[in-house]
């Protein structure tokens, strides 16, 4: 074993599935007092997205704790897919990694599938990977790895 | 308004269904190399529950994050109904508070209803409350303000 366990050095954010991104942010705004800190629109996962602030990041870290919106772009894109069956709610979940690449390494050798055999472009300029979720307890999971900062 | 924004101090934990805690347990232990911290029956939400760290406080703070699992003590509980429902996966977000009275005050304010008009008793000491998830996008909330470290 090369990879120093745990392999998650927090929650990186709650992936939440909405139909309107703008209302979504006004609401959580509004509720609970969150802020947006980056806006994205991700067309190879075909979302507009929004992440807020939960908690920034630690002193020496790179990662924060955020609540990130996901509204598709079109019924045929995986989000769209979970609203037209689930309606609005949590979608994944994201937690955070020092080195994705070994992370996944090592979760493969366990014998869970992966929906990304390799690391790709997620928000904020993050290293990301999921795993899939019938070999995750039905939990659709995100490994993270916060881009360094400049 | 009198509750500091943002209302949230960290994600506290992702509750998520499963229906044997002891083999989730184990799943989480091998597969991402977390650790339990604590395991309690709550006879009045109706599951058996164990917490795992995925970052513990920060120097001075009192909560961190966990995965929390659920076992439901039979089908007709809340968690026993949502495994029916829906099978295995996040039943609900936990996010962490100061004050869980005045910040249960504030939401209610916006117009959110509320599963616990009061705080009551919830896993490790805290005390915790639910909004009603057809008020909160779909996502069933949890407010969570953990209990003082003697």
């Amino acid at each position: 074993m090369t990879y120093p366990l745990p392999l998650f050095t927090r929650i990186d954010h709650v992936g939440i599935a909405v139909r309107n991104l703008e209302e979504a942010i006004g609401w959580y705004e509004t509720t609970y007092g969150l802020t947006v800190t980056s806006r994205e629109t991700n067309e190879s996962q075909g979302v507009h997205e929004a992440m807020l602030v939960v908690k920034a990041p630690d002193p020496g870290e790179l990662g924060g704790s955020y609540v990130q919106l996901l509204e598709p772009l079109s019924d045929d894109t995986p989000v769209g897919k979970f609203l037209v069956r689930n309606g609005p709610g949590v979608h994944h979940i994201g937690y955070g990694v020092v080195d994705v690449t070994s992370a996944l390494a090592r979760i493969a050798d366990t014998g869970v599938r992966l929906v990304d055999e390799r690391p790709r472009h997620g928000s904020m300029g993050a290293s990301i990977a999921f795993l899939h979720p019938k070999d995750t307890g039905g939990v659709l999971t995100e490994l993270v790895q916060a881009m360094p900062r400049s």
